[in-house]
């Protein structure tokens, strides 16, 4: 077993950055120190030792004696030139950024294959669930049908806390934010882009296909009011915004979009800033992880573990890819949901294959029925706040 | 990434040898084929054609073109045989025989070093949930405090049929035994001897530390009765078979005890022959994994899993061991139990710390109270039948 010990160059010290100087400080047998973090507001307090920061992104980029580039900032541009540049300059490099990663897969692929070093992103997708690796390693050989589940924590602490606690949205909003489970601007969070960020990542590693995070549909829980929360209650479900992967013949679908849950499914249990994965195979059915999805050290955590991987020269071997039999991507499935709006005007029920169930008041009016997911996406009127959707099991 | 074709060779050929067989022939992008398969009745009508089988198992642990053993048969000591010979001839071995394992693992562990050749068993701890690996792999950084969960499908199959269905424990356990879920001996899940050989395994793997199966106390479900499950529901519980490895002041407990299980516990909805395993660590809080513990398919996918890591050259790396900083055994740790009897003159209530519940009536008493788990390793009064005990969380 090979055992070294790696400098560390660090990008951004935020929420995470802070979770992995704590992990790194309180774990043991793991040999890698930090040795320069670069930061932007040089003036801002620091917790740690200011010797720790630059505000030169190449005392770290141009430093040969940093092996490992840790990658931990918001800007998705900035954090693109970082982890390209540090691949080019032959350094490993371990990032969080879920938006920059899914942005830029099919590129970074190339950058890691042409300069021969590891790139390695477990973070960023359900923070502490090991998912990528399981599925790069683990699920190389099996049948994969389906990747699915709650993979964004601080709409999950949300939607818990409206169905356990009775909070309205805007409350458990400010105190998913409070905890730090919310991202910088929440929209990324509650319009479950950021779970499409991980969904597109996910598929690469699950089916070894490609796609761009605009080919992939997601509606968000912003336009969830409480006619919807009672619809879900009266028939014994909860709300959980799931994010999808899923074969079928040939071709592989994916979304984000927000589901009812009945109380047998294990993605009921899945509370507060927790996440929940399901692998759906042909040998092995159901498997199913469960591990905090948000919060600075399961974070941490998550990108210490990739880098004690590092040290054991660990690398995502990209398996799907190579074996070069991968699905292709698609919005033509048909889905059973809930539509639910205030007046006709406001939605295109034609859009729909069929409707089975349809509900007037003064208040609100809903429709169930099977729509294809294509329609959705192209479903401008799904943008009126008025409008709101769910998807049925 | 180095990619080769391996020729396997199989000793057993009962239900997991059957489900690899069907798994490795349903698979793509495995290159891997099996070249002998070695059996005991050459006589027995086999699903494949007769020039896969032998008799003699020099005709698979001899051929030098044979890469890699598959030791898939029940006797405990020929398995033994079969895998150390194999590693002394220079063979990596993949083995699901989690009992030999748990009683030769020290043995085991030195024969793979000093012979340079990686030992996986994947699929001898939790069938389909990569544990093992992830306990490798995954949490080699992070400062893990318990693993415990449902490691033994069949138990779990009963214990839901009893609870779901409610039928009698003996036609649950008939169910199990014809699908295949339940072992040759039923004894060895119904007494809980099967998980605990899973908990030694997991043990070394999750802390380092080498303990022998006997050293673990182990007490089943055979005892239970109505009066216990009634117990159980009155106060809105299951009951589960858990296998528990925890981490207490630089010691570490095991054992496997029936649970009293509450509702909104993750291992709750963990039904049928599925297995859950919770890992609790500093900064992740849990952890969760879920998948099936029992059947053809199951198991012989992860013996697949095995054999695909080897095509990376994967083998364990012993992490912990390796650190050298491993919490020492004991069984010396509080235990708060219900105990069932029928006379006082069954059971020493005199071995309890303090008991905070007692009932009496006509056909069964019981107690509630603390007592250390050494304590009930010594009891022979446990053996009586008519006497039964849970775990309270």
């Amino acid at each position: 077993m090979e055992k070294k010990i790696i400098n560390l160059g660090i990008f951004g010290f935020g929420v995470v950055g802070q979770g992995l100087y704590e992990v790194l400080n309180r774990t043991k047998g793991i040999n890698a120190r930090i040795k320069k973090i670069c930061i932007k507001d040089p003036n801002k307090a620091r917790p740690i030792d200011a010797s720790y920061f630059t505000t030169d992104p190449n005392d770290i980029l141009n430093d040969p004696t940093i092996d490992v580039v840790v990658e931990l900032i918001n800007n998705t541009e900035d954090a693109y030139q970082i982890v390209s540049t540090a691949l080019r300059n032959g350094k490993a490099v371990v990032s969080a950024s879920k938006r920059m990663i899914a942005e830029n897969l099919p590129a970074l692929y190339q950058l890691q294959v042409e300069n021969r070093v590891p790139f390695l992103y477990e973070a960023s997708s359900c923070a502490s669930i090991p998912i990528i690796r399981n599925l790069e390693e683990y699920y190389d050989n099996d049948l994969l049908n389906a990747v699915e589940g709650i993979c964004n924590g601080s709409t999950n602490y949300i939607l818990t806390k409206i169905f356990e606690d009775n909070l309205s949205f805007d409350t458990a909003l400010q105190q998913a934010q409070d905890l730090g489970f919310a991202e910088t601007d929440p929209t990324l969070d509650i319009e479950g882009h950021d779970p499409k960020f991980k969904i597109v990542i996910l598929l690469l590693h699950a089916f070894g296909t490609f796609v761009k995070p605009e080919e992939v549909y997601n509606f968000g829980i912003s336009h969830l009011n409480d006619f919807d929360i009672q619809f879900a209650k009266q028939r014994g479900c909860t709300i959980k915004l799931i994010g999808s992967c899923r074969r079928s013949n040939g071709h592989v679908n994916a979304y984000v979009l927000p589901h009812l849950i009945k109380e047998h499914n294990l993605l009921y249990d899945v509370y507060n800033e927790y996440n929940g994965i399901l692998l759906e195979s042909a040998f092995t059915d159901k498997q199913f992880f469960v591990g905090k999805g948000a919060g600075g050290t399961a974070t941490g955590s998550a990108v210490l573990s990739d880098i004690s991987a590092l040290l054991y020269n660990y690398r995502y071997e990209y398996k799907k890819i190579i074996q070069n039999n991968s699905p292709i991507f698609t919005n033509d499935v048909q889905l059973k949901v809930y539509l639910r709006y205030k007046s006709p005007d406001q939605v295109d029920l034609s859009a729909f294959y069929n409707i089975s169930e349809k509900y007037e008041s003064p208040t609100y009016r809903y429709v169930v029925g099977v729509i294809n997911l294509q329609k959705l996406k192209e479903a401008n009127w799904l943008k009126n706040k008025e409008v709101n959707l769910l998807v049925l099991e």
